[in-house]
């Protein structure tokens, strides 16, 4: 299956238009500007540890230093250039939409400065350049080069197609020639793989791009060798120790690093969320081309264990700040979970992957739920404050008073230490389009409602109409050459009815038009607010409901609802939701008001008591999870406890 | 309000003697072989962290070494000390109960090692002997020496109890006199106070015993320095590494040490739950001497802000293992709590004392929840398993697989690297009489209904005549001077019928009969199985209950039910339940049955959908809390949610 270039198609979808502009005007300026210190911003540690680097980001400062431009150290983590990369990708696409010299002039000033930094032989890593350059891909088991080198192709990528400089793509392209070269199956080359995965997408990825084999085959090499040699990791810290090179002695979890077998015999998401994301997107780009029937399966599984034991009502992943891992299966806390923004991203990119992998529709039903929910929730709505973690409870004493919940900041900062989510959210909605249409033989998808127009020259144009999902309907216009169009109905939509002269019919998951050069479609259908009870198996969940409309999850804010949204009850079954268009927050934005009831606090002072809960009714008002947190600190939940009721 | 002599108070009661008996002829015993390190038992760090001791005891080694009766070096905690003080102390009160020569031997024998290993000057600390003399007193941020002082003064008060030998009281006396030199109000004298309380309470008990005064006084100065000066932590620090004696710059958390003010200006509970309550505990003590008001107003509010919104149901405190401390009010995680059990010990030590102070029934009632549940849960059923943390809920794949639950074990371990519990848990068992009785001028307490004879000769005796809580009836007997007594009737208990023929009256909290030189009444009383709901403003229980009979709460164990009990719903108020005697686990165990639901498993593969949960019916077996965890890892909850019924 095939995606088509994102010049070909052009978002006129409000939502999303609105979301691509907002990342366009405002955070990809504001975060040039952060990554050069150029703005007097709070810059937090992702979680409560005095040890983390905090107050800058001195990501460009890190370049300009290993260019020998400047004098100084390095500052920030491991893999700070990353921000950098993911940043002039999100540039780069967001160019795609529309034209900007003077953006062009700033990145071609960042591409030279990259380029200044590079190593003659192609090696770009300012952090082990400027600290620990005798350990040059000798820590893998932290060091995250590769990780970066595969942000500096994706980057490289996105900046060919949106200029055709190939600038970047040199120094991309150089920085895996250096790879190739010490990384391989011959007796010289190390057999092993970098503790953060990303490497694996991008040079499948490049292969796309540049149809050289020779990546795709790099990319299979390094989901082979991972978990291969269990005592790899360790082999490598004790060989530096033996060549005086370092004395540190860590421990290593291969489960946290995916290292405990190799990727093809994994069944289960297990460790770092992200890692384990970004490693799963790459095997099934790589299955995509190789067809291997071991890593198919793998990424099935692995795909399954997530979305039908470990994933959030908002499409978030991630259960423990501890390693922001996964943690076992049905064991979703709304209040200590990480859900980091960035594995909701992977979870998008890994389900759109195992779509084209599959064709198979179950995937977009995931992409969709995180993308809409735990996805945008990382990015304040105007674009400058980010969400590393997206908690689906908060309440603000708790989070100050227990330093379990270190991690769950009640307000989004204005940048973050460890800055991977901010670049990686404009990256995402920069390149939105890219999900909208895909290809398999003569078959056309439609796996978004999204108004767009789609072009290929000399074969056909596609156009979605419509305002979804603030309509309850889409027109769908489709000239060129005789395809069948199969379109996704998200599970959340309802009572689908077509008005089409062409022939069509309809699946549970699809509807599918017949092979025309001509096809005019009316779809409408419900989006019902829908009260969603989570599978008995997750403890967290009990007696409680979420409410979800079209692809929106919904929450209880404070600044809705005043205090104590802990003391909502929601009606079983006898609910009367009412759906209403707000200009707060995000315009427009679909409120939901609903008459409930409120639990009374106690009149004397205990904590048990043999009693029932007194109620006294209140309504209630609900906001799209996406938009929490955008008013000031405030309580927030999204799983309601419902009214016991006689 | 006074205690009587532990010789004074027979314990009759089976529940009781039962327990004094697993201590006296298991626990002591046990303790003993591994504080030697002469058992072959599984020693567990407190939480996952590799750093911190395990594997063995080394205690009474330590001692050895410090006497230079042994070569080797300290290992353990800084405070491996308090473990035999904590034994001593045990062994004494267990021989008040049960005179044992071969006992008296062996405790002899470690006394005379703990005088080989005091120093002339009357320091006694074997860390800090064996690896840091050069920073006596000099660490107290977090050296113990005075934690450790205290433990050892309360062995000595409680050996010399029981046996009249001064040995132990000269060591402990030297000791104090050596803390004396070098801590006061002199200008080279020091004026702080130890990172853990324990000696304020202590110093109170040593004047209680010695009727010196100035005891008292020091006690008094250790609560009025901590907190004066909030600096004198990080001056400590700056001043050894000014005189090279260390190089440590750890960071101070003076609300982890509640030295962020003096503890009079105190009013919630905050920082490292059982510094707190041993702190909690001495101010009760020392102002039941002093009478200082603003000692007790601070008293008051520490234990209504615990009683009142930071107490678990079983009497556990502490909701988290950052800082095993005290988190925000009415915040009370199931899973992820601490809930330790010296925590809970120290809970009943600071409501009795609060109770002599005060005279007031409600802390009785607290003293009496913590006693029968969280304290209790915290050995198993043969004396030689020690929980540290006593949770309401285990789901034993989540603490396999959250790193959040690394400190929740499933299973009582045989010892602890950090084993302060299980001694403390010997000592409150071994004298447990102390709680039953007090006086008050002329009116005599019935604090605990527990079948026993007090007898002070030429005045009075008194005996409970029954077996409770296993009946519902208690016959109270009482001959000698003509005296009011006083009776508690805890919370749990109702429908109170007195067959008395003396003058008696009941008021809400008690029973109250009129001064005279024979009553004999005979109590009946009902123990209904109440469901317990929560406040409101805790969010973790949210319709869920609560079931408790007498004064244990219940909890369902999969040992009784099978796996899935999260998916066990009772019905809101139509439950019957059915209390039977069982023989399992404790004999006679009061078991109880309900017929409620089981939410169904989904047949579908999926986490959320919009549907009502499917129930089935199922009869559910409840045990007391105190007994879980004796039958092998498995699923236990004490919070029961509601059937939603219409």
């Amino acid at each position: 299956m095939k995606e088509f270039d994102l010049h070909a198609v052009s978002l006129k979808d409000p939502f999303w238009q609105h979301y691509q502009k907002i990342v366009r005007e405002e955070t990809i300026p504001y975060q040039y500007q952060v990554l050069n210190d150029a703005l007097d911003v709070d810059v937090q540690a992702e979680r409560e540890d005095a040890s983390l680097p905090a107050g800058k980001s001195h990501a460009l400062e890190n370049f300009r230093i290993a260019a020998k431009q400047k004098e100084g150290n390095h500052f920030g983590w491991f893999f700070q250039d990353s921000d950098v990369y993911k940043w002039i990708e999100s540039a780069a696409y967001s160019l795609i939409n529309q034209k900007d010299p003077s953006l062009v002039v700033i990145v071609d000033e960042v591409v030279a400065l990259l380029g200044a930094a590079q190593e003659e032989d192609g090696y770009l890593n300012t952090f082990f350049q400027l600290t620990r350059p005798e350990l040059k891909y000798r820590q893998l088991y932290f060091s995250h080069e590769l990780y970066c080198a595969g942000h500096l192709v994706e980057a490289a990528i996105a900046y060919d197609l949106a200029t055709g400089k190939k600038e970047l793509l040199d120094i991309a392209e150089k920085n895996v020639q250096n790879i190739m070269h010490y990384f391989g199956r011959e007796a010289n080359q190390i057999q092993g793989a970098d503790g953060h995965q990303e490497i694996e997408l991008a040079l499948v990825r490049l292969f796309e791009h540049t149809n050289n084999e020779k990546y795709v085959a790099l990319a299979d090499f390094f989901l082979a060798v991972r978990g291969e040699n269990p005592d790899f990791y360790t082999q490598e810290i004790a060989e530096n120790r033996a060549l005086g090179l370092s004395t540190e002695e860590p421990s290593i979890d291969l489960t946290y690093l995916q290292a405990y077998d190799q990727p093809k015999n994994q069944r289960e998401a297990k460790g770092h969320a992200v890692r384990m994301l970004y490693m799963a997107s790459g095997m099934a780009k790589v299955a995509q081309h190789t067809k291997d029937p071991a890593l198919i399966e793998a990424c099935v599984a692995i795909w399954q264990d997530i979305a039908y034991k470990k994933m959030y009502v908002t499409g978030g992943v991630g259960g423990t700040v501890h390693g922001e891992a996964f943690i076992g299966a049905f064991d979703l806390p709304n209040d200590t979970m990480y859900c980091e923004t960035c594995a909701s991203i992977a979870l998008v990119q890994f389900s759109f992957e195992m779509f084209k992998l599959t064709q198979q529709h179950q995937y977009l039903d995931t992409l969709t739920r995180a993308l809409y929910n735990s996805v945008l929730s990382g990015a304040s709505i105007d674009g400058k404050q980010f969400f590393y973690v997206n908690p689906l409870e908060v309440m603000p004493d708790s989070c100050h008073h227990n330093p379990g919940k270190g991690h769950v900041k009640t307000q989004r900062p204005d940048w973050l230490g460890c800055a991977c989510c901010p670049p990686n959210f404009a990256r995402l909605i920069s390149a939105l389009q890219r999900f909208v249409y895909t290809q398999e033989n003569d078959t056309l998808y439609i796996n978004l409602f999204a108004a767009s127009r789609l072009v290929q020259a000399d074969q056909f144009v596609i156009e979605q109409i419509g305002n979804f999902p603030f309509e309850n309907q889409m027109t769908i216009r489709y000239t060129g050459v005789a395809q069948k169009i199969v379109i996704y109905k998200p599970k959340w939509l309802q009572s689908f009815q077509i008005e089409c002269e062409q022939a069509w019919q309809e699946t549970d998951e699809t509807l599918v038009f017949a092979a025309n050069t001509l096809i005019h479609a009316k779809i409408i259908f419900q989006q019902p607010i829908q009260m969603l009870r989570a599978n008995p198996l997750i403890n967290q969940d009990i007696n409680q409901v979420a409410v979800q409309r079209g692809p929106f999850v919904y929450c209880l804010e404070e600044a809705d609802n005043g205090k104590g949204i802990s003391q909502c009850r929601l009606p079983i079954d006898t609910v009367a939701f009412r759906l209403s268009e707000s200009q707060k927050l995000w315009s427009p934005t679909l409120v939901i008001n609903f008459d409930g009831f409120e639990s009374q606090k106690w009149t004397q002072e205990a904590l048990y008591l043999p009693m029932n809960e007194p109620y006294v009714p209140k309504n209630w008002q609900l906001i799209p999870y996406h938009l929490w947190g955008n008013r000031g600190e405030g309580e927030m939940r999204v799983w309601l406890p419902l009214a016991l009721v006689k």
